[in-house]
């Protein structure tokens, strides 16, 4: 039972449908134009607990209960969660996942996770090896900062390509029985280096990686731009989207109209002082948890391609003379089990 | 075509073989007892780079070349990459696969990353996802000890209840033909948190965990510990490895003769100045790739248990306080398809 479509994809025999999501989002986030599609909105970045470390994990934790109580499926009917974060050894997941009756594969994808969660999610159910699996990650602006950047306290300048790494969570359960929207294809990236060595400009390392991925995805599903009604980045930024739609149109594919991009949807880039626009594995994971999910519901959308991607650096690696490698993972969700 | 058994467990309907394995060591674990079972052991841990990280990456992009040299089985057919360390945002793994003409799924599972990998490189190579999929990971005693303890330099006392973190890749290729052995259950953990602080004591923080995976594959399977040849954790130690023993016999199962934990054997405890074993990913994967997979061809051994621990914490959540989880995921390998 062959499902493998070219080297990089999968179709689905048994689309694994999307049962529910959930997304928990800081009060900047919440302050942004998506702010009616999230189910949770802070009123400050330590939600009650004494460390920002600690804050990310409740953000995962709650969303996860979040998206049960939601979707009236527990954790002792979901076989897997499949998670993973920005923090060093993930620890935002495992403290987070730490008390469910489940079993968990940590992961990490760097911004690319959530997708790397829902196609591993999706292979799991659709295979028969799961009822339910519970895909989830999460960013905190200011876990990330510290450990990719400079302390909070020292007020560093920021470039103008640097992006602002979103604090919230995104969770969805998928399950083998469902009616939708429904994950149809994956493509799953390659690992891609061209050479970008500058840690303040994520979006054009991560760039070229998402065009490799996207073309790969036409390519082996025979889809093309005009088949999706969205086709969301996660988190190239200002910077990065503009390469990637050059690279595609370059490539013979126009995907200016059906393109958006989670980092510059999240933030009113002009009055947020965000720079290039969000970043950070809860971008993506909100984005596509609250608005894509709950436009497709609706029906305003019926087919959408989120590809989030990763920088799979570190700060350390960089400073060794390294460059900055990058990686996209792409998720096809329609309405429709079939085109 | 459910193939749960127990909520935690599959029972493989086309058990996956391993069709190859490689490891590479270093020259301390070269000087250990199984040093006749690994493929190459290295004369200086930086091998020509000029940093440990990047020796760490050439370790595991050494390993996957080799792995593929034996098997005569390339990047080009191989659909997915498996893979993680213990370096910070996994870049031992993210650099070292760069260049590979395979998409690339990133894990973390701390030690437990290499069980990790078999199990979710059974699930997309048995579902049909996959010809071929490669799991690897790898560990570095520099890299660790710098990044986990203290600087080399410093010279930093151990106390008796430390590991010592193997400078080690392994990897394995999988394929849905094949003669075997075969991956034909996996128990895939919980995180386990039983309020264990001392991160110089990892082997009691993750026994626990072990126990839980162990008792659970038991439970699951209906197997029992004799139908094992031998039930190989990675990596307990001295001290964890009495704490699983003692809590299976509560239990009810006396796994004293089939256990051996890959800490243990991989170094002469007595003679190497290891303190309670060796630890890191490398560690289970070099012994599991050498000398589980060698027996395993040889019918020295026939149905084995690899059942590979991780502790899921990082410096700085110990330093604020909180405890460290952990978790165990089980691989039952065995030369026949059925029992």
């Amino acid at each position: 039972m062959n499902q493998h479509i070219g080297k990089q994809s999968i179709k689905f025999k048994n689309p694994p449908s999307i049962v529910e999501t959930a997304s928990i989002v800081g009060k900047k986030e919440g302050e942004g134009p998506l702010y009616k599609y999230f189910d949770n909105i802070l009123d400050d970045d330590y939600w009650g607990e004494d460390t920002w470390e600690k804050a990310e994990s409740k953000l995962q934790k709650e969303a996860a209960k979040l998206v049960m109580r939601k979707s009236n499926i527990y954790d002792t009917d979901i076989e897997y969660i499949l998670g993973g974060d920005l923090i060093n050894q993930c620890v935002g997941a495992n403290y987070a996942m730490s008390g469910f009756d489940c079993s968990f594969f940590g992961l990490y994808g760097a911004c690319s996770t959530m997708a790397e969660s829902l196609s591993l999610g999706a292979i799991i159910t659709s295979g028969g090896f799961a009822k339910h699996t519970l895909c989830i990650t999460s960013s905190h602006f200011c876990t990330a900062e510290k450990q990719f950047r400079y302390p909070l306290e020292y007020g560093g300048q920021r470039t103008p390509t640097s992006q602002w790494t979103v604090t919230a969570s995104g969770c969805a359960i998928l399950s083998n029985e469902g009616n939708g929207p429904y994950i149809t294809h994956i493509t799953t990236g390659k690992i891609v280096d061209m050479g970008i060595s500058d840690i303040n400009n994520m979006g054009a390392a991560m760039a070229p990686a998402a065009a490799d991925t996207l073309i790969t995805h036409f390519n082996d599903t025979g889809m093309k731009p005009t088949d999706y009604d969205l086709i969301l980045t996660g988190d190239l930024g200002v910077v990065g989207s503009d390469i990637l739609c050059d690279i595609l149109n370059q490539n013979g594919y126009d995907i200016y109209t059906q393109h958006k991009d989670a980092g510059k949807m999240i933030f009113d880039i002009d009055k947020q002082d965000v720079h290039a626009g969000g970043s950070g594995c809860g971008c993506c994971a909100s984005v596509f948890a609250g608005y894509v999910f709950k436009e497709l519901k609706k029906n305003s959308l019926n087919r959408v391609l989120v590809m989030a991607t990763g920088a799979l650096m570190n700060p350390m690696t960089v400073q060794q003379g390294s460059t900055i490698p990058g990686i996209a993972h792409a998720v096809s969700i329609s309405n429709k089990t079939e085109l």
